[in-house]
């Protein structure tokens, strides 16, 4: 048995298997890690090495609409164009539901609507498949709880396991074979000045994919043996940072996590470099800037796009050098 | 006792101690390293953690000449250009000078000809100090094997010990504490198709010296604990590829290893970039070429200039896309 399916098999146990709701409307947002998930003990359950604290993005996610179709297949949508059915993102996203129950029983008209783009490394896999569980969620009534829902979403994407909840997150790694104690788990701190920025430095795919990195970096980078020491040590001062809202800590350490994830890539075999030459300067600007005193940090996934790390009193400083900068508040009511 | 000052007496024991020739004019090439010299085990006398491999530039490097003149300090011209003694060029060559016995005896005129950029991270002080020893040994007639002129000019830079040769040079780690096993061997390995290409970025002095770095990243970067285990590889792989003339697991080995030296620079705290958007747009070009199936690498020290690695017989296909490529080739009559 797909060992996917056992996870699903043991958390619907006793939950309905028959469609209740014909139609709805669900959102989860994208999350931006601050201590990165890197490397899987366990790749078909997306099983993590390492533990990873991620912010969730307020506004900036997926919305999933589903409505019953008289059809043989699903029907996909995204940002209002129809997805090819022999496309990656449709068989990808396909596969998973199939993974469900009865998932024979009902042919779907999806609309996905991304607010944030896609496979840009700007998290888009995470809350969209965060917003694919909910959405089963209600199509089934399962009243499943948002640790339950996590743990399906992570079968899709691992960091979509974080996209259930608002604000700081933990993906606690667990340590069961099974992954039924990896989940996310809300932590309790609010910022409400912490702002994050997208720079966007291009939205085009990405020539590889995380998924791919993950693994290429674990099978070649020696580096890689020291990266749950690396995660170790900045988990913790990123908790520590939160509990003191200790800014300067949080964003040094952020920027230190991601500067190690994108060094252990250079250190593969063949070397991956999401880092374009305007990431480059975009990082020698923030630098430049921080040693003349502002406290503007970043984050880098796997793409090109920065994510910079401010406070709000620092805003109107932060744009006038990033004018572009999209500006998330992910605390603000 | 300095320690430098011991190693001197020691290696000078027995050799003239008074001018044998009041001018003259020596020459070293600088050195480019396919497998990298960074960190020492002791910071004194530059003995290195790991040995290191490298390549000399045959006609880029240092000239030296000398001459007595009656005055009270000595007068430095570099290109033609006189130097302010208040310079730290100046103070860094003349407290190397006023190492040696009876330093005091000599005032000298001296004319450094660099054939390439100085303190860009193109060797310039690999060559400068290899010259520097071998004009020495001239003036006073020592009659120093090049071994031991090695040693001597590995104490005003470490990978000058490596400038004493053409061609391939091993820098030997050693295991004494007084480092007099510590020094440049040449290999008997020639190339005659082998070419390196200076690709400049810029020849502005670098904000921090390659000795600074050295030491930020031994002491913040995690990675380092695996450098050592990085060049044991390397090195191997490189031996190997030089006696069986595979210039693609060379290339491929020199590039992975200089790209692990600057993952370990991003790795330290605060983290270090010598690469520029230009360095960065140079190498994508380079993995777009090889992608194509040109044999084509590249290698960077500490500094944005990357040095390109090929053979002869792609000098027309690489100089077609780096038109301004500087071409050495280190094995030519």
């Amino acid at each position: 048995m797909n060992p996917k399916q056992k996870t699903i098999d043991t958390l619907l146990q006793g939950r309905s298997t028959t469609i209740q709701n014909t139609s709805g409307r669900v959102y989860a947002p994208a999350n931006i890690a601050l201590c990165k998930y890197w490397g899987k003990r366990d790749a078909d359950l997306n099983l993590p090495l390492t533990p990873s604290l991620s912010v969730s993005l307020g506004p900036k996610g997926s919305y999933f609409g589903f409505q019953m179709i008289e059809d043989k297949e699903h029907q996909i949508n995204v940002n209002g164009i129809q997805i090819e059915k022999t496309s990656a993102f449709y068989q990808r996203l396909v596969s998973f539901l199939n993974l469900f129950p009865n998932a024979e029983q009902a042919c779907l008209q999806i609309d996905i609507e991304s607010t944030i783009p896609i496979a840009a490394g700007l998290a888009s896999s995470a809350s969209g498949f965060a917003s694919v569980v909910k959405a089963l969620n209600e199509l089934y009534g399962w009243q499943l709880s948002l640790q339950e829902l996590s743990i399906l979403a992570r079968l899709g994407s691992g960091s979509a396991c974080r996209s259930l909840w608002p604000g700081f997150v933990e993906w606690q790694m667990g340590e069961r074979a099974d992954g039924l104690d990896s989940h996310g788990v809300s932590l309790p701190e609010t910022w409400p000045e912490f702002r994050l920025g997208l720079h966007l430095i291009s939205t085009q795919e990405k020539s590889i994919s995380s998924r791919e990195a993950m693994e290429i970096t674990r099978k070649t980078a020696r580096f890689f043996k020291l990266w749950p020491e690396q995660v170790e040590q900045d988990f913790k001062a990123i908790q520590n940072a939160l509990s003191e809202k200790d800014f300067k800590a949080l964003g040094q350490t952020a920027e230190s996590n991601a500067l190690a994830l994108h060094a252990m890539m250079l250190n593969a075999v063949p070397a991956i470099s999401y880092t374009q030459p305007h990431t480059l300067m975009a990082m020698q600007k923030i630098w430049a800037l921080r040693a003349q005193g502002l406290a503007l940090y970043f984050t880098q996934d796997a793409g090109p796009n920065l994510k910079l790390l401010f406070l709000e009193p620092d805003r109107e400083t932060v744009l006038a050098h990033f004018p572009e900068l999209d500006v998330v508040a992910p605390f603000a009511e």
